[in-house]
């Protein structure tokens, strides 16, 4: 893609109305837009980085096993009375009339949707496990919307809801998904820095689990354990007994060895039990012919949440910085005096399925060098006399993570980015 | 896939709260599930296809050269103010408060949004053109919603914004979006019953136009010419000033040749000059240095409401009927005491990219016939004793749409449906 025909409009100064890093640098390079306190546009750069964390998390969950669904937004009040949420999540809810006085809410979650459905089909133990998610828009009416992309009034999320017939048939799908969720944040590029959490686990079981990026913007508060890469959240690290059941070889008083973090929650998974399935009546005929409530697990992923954190771990001063597999391209393409050879290697590159952004304006080097910087993609790529003088196959390839520079020939560079495309950062979680 | 691993859930009846077709059918099939009147859920086979049909557009958007972008659902009342559309739409718009008492809405549709956007960006005509698009979720409160994924509460739409220098560049572009719009109602099949029609132009234009589909379902009424192909919107029928400007060789008296018929608008274009540009304050500094408001046009699609289009034009009394590119299987396939070869049919149809729905059900075959039919995928193909006496690579295939049957070999039909898969119905519109 030649910069000139693409939608980017970049930007010296922080916007004066932002706090949060990631709003502040994504705003001045040109991925998003406010529209007002915690609802953004998404530019073209941002969709791009949207899209393919999508696609990373979509393909995890069609490996489980699981379907894409897709539930409205639009919700009436009725199926959240039934849960008791429309009191309980009264603060968090966006509630309207519409058409005939009907009292509405907007989703910030779909259990009480999704139960319904279910409730609406299932019959029989046959019928089980059903496996569904979708990647959606939720709204959370927020007092004060102050993070960015990392917890906006509207925001991307995918849910996956599972429904078994047994307990025994949910914990193994349950462990399942951690796999799939640790594979995720490591094709993401922020698996080193995520750990699974043990967390309260509310009125239906005694511990649930998040996944929670370590990054000073964090709101929340985990105890890690930097032997064991252990990691416990704050509403239950004095609670003893139920550390010593679910952390294997937990002591009483091992609790004072985690040390204090802040970190974003990017992912959680519940197992809910019939918290839903017994107020919303999805029930099935078991095997033994008795009429039960479906057991169900709900596990989430903020995917603008995502992109936000992924910002606030990885960029600096100079600006963002995004691992190659959700870069919005692979490469900020430089000619320096040498407009035909780049032009060259610009095809050569795009023939072979790498993402070019060729910064073709008629603007000045510094310009050139510092918005690469700021836009953050994996590789500067320069041709200039200094690289023709090597030959016409060579260029100077800067990375964006280290900052270290070299001159390559371009095949190796094509080499290199193809291979890193396929990795992942390897196996590191256990349940 | 193997229909006992995935999510599909039929009904013989008609649910009893639908009256229109699309509704009924697509529950009976298990493509959506109601969840109030004019919302619904999107169940797995449903997602496929409106991922298919939005594919399609996504594809021809690209080629005209637009940039994907995401806007907000939530937006402030204080945008809509200021295009005096906060009253003016009031029986269409959701409206709510937010924490702080903030006006909200839901939006319908996106100018205001968008336009502010760019007027945050824009500078410079070099900055022009600006061609950007979105496939996003939008919401208006219908007083009554029976036409089910017609006309939904809730719905997903494509729609595109063009900025332009000049009324010139500008009528350029709207030609080249008529020919994308051709090429996607023709590649999600519908093409030979959409026409492109002469509508009311509102204040800003004397004309725009629709794409209208014609069936006994639509709630708008089109007059059309069947010997030119030419149709008009019933608004202006009867505005031959109008019509003699914009339809070539119009003579007075010409329109008493047109028909009525009935019709959905599955697509609009409008050119807006400067409608939403000055009061939004989107301006530009021209080339002669004057500060200059953008020329818009603004560019729909629905795409739940082409799904909903697709079913009222092409499924029978028997089921639904999916044209080839946008089914959610290619084949639904049913073995008739022939396992072994049915699963290898499959395992080579599948390495082949075709994909396939094998009903693996211990059920009558009775049922798998009629649920072939009510599913509506584009081949049935059956391998029983009858095929395999030809030989273990002939199978039975019924196409959906004229329910001819013929027993021919498996790559011929491999052939047949990558074919087909490419193909598109050829040119017609004019403008």
């Amino acid at each position: 893609m030649k910069r000139s025909n693409y939608f980017i409009k970049t930007y010296f100064d922080d916007p004066v109305d932002e706090v949060s890093k990631n709003a502040k640098l994504l705003h001045r390079a040109g991925f998003t837009n406010r529209l007002m306190s915690g609802v953004y546009s998404f530019l073209p750069l941002g969709v791009k980085v949207l899209c393919k964390i999508e696609n990373i998390v979509r393909k995890e969950m069609n490996n489980l096993g699981a379907q894409e669904c897709l539930l409205p937004a639009l919700q009436p009040r009725q199926i959240w009375d039934r849960t008791n949420r429309w009191e309980e999540m009264d603060d968090i809810l966006f509630k309207f009339k519409g058409a005939g006085d009907r009292e509405l809410t907007l989703g910030p979650t779909h259990e009480e949707v999704v139960t319904s459905v279910i409730a609406d089909i299932i019959q029989s133990h046959k019928d089980l496990p059903v496996l569904m998610y979708q990647i959606q828009t939720k709204f959370r009416n927020e007092t004060r919307a102050k993070s960015g992309i990392l917890r906006g009034r509207e925001f991307k999320m995918k849910d996956l809801y599972s429904f078994h017939s047994s307990q025994d048939e949910l914990d193994k799908f349950y462990k399942k998904v951690v796999v799939a969720y640790k594979n995720i944040f490591d094709e993401i590029g922020i698996g080193k820095s995520t750990f699974l959490t043990v967390a309260d686990g509310g009125a239906f079981s005694k511990v649930s689990h998040e996944f929670q990026t370590v990054t000073p913007a964090g709101e929340d508060k985990i105890y890690k354990d930097e032997n064991s890469g252990i990691a416990i959240n704050e509403e239950i690290i004095d609670n003893e007994e139920v550390l010593k059941e679910f952390i294997p070889h937990y002591k009483i008083g091992d609790n004072k060895k985690y040390k204090s973090v802040n970190a974003t929650e990017v992912g959680n998974i519940f197992k809910l039990s019939t918290k839903f399935s017994k107020p919303l009546k999805g029930t099935f005929k078991a095997e033994d012919g008795q009429e039960k409530n479906v057991i169900m697990g709900c596990y989430g992923i903020g995917i603008s949440r995502l992109m936000g954190t992924v910002v606030e771990c990885l960029a600096d001063k100079k600006g963002l910085n995004w691992p190659l597999n959700i870069a919005p391209f692979h490469i900020y393409l430089i000619g320096i005096n040498a407009d035909d050879t780049t032009k060259e290697i610009y095809n050569n590159l795009i023939s072979n399925g790498i993402e070019v952004l060729l910064d073709d304006r008629t603007v000045s080097i510094g310009n050139k060098l510092n918005e690469a910087e700021l836009l953050g993609l994996p590789f500067r790529v320069v041709v200039s006399e200094k690289t023709l003088a090597r030959g016409k196959s060579f260029v100077e390839v800067q990375t964006r993570d280290d900052m270290k520079i070299e001159i390559i020939e371009v095949n190796t560079l094509i080499k290199n980015i193809k291979n890193k495309l396929t990795n992942d950062e390897g196996d590191r979680y256990e349940l």
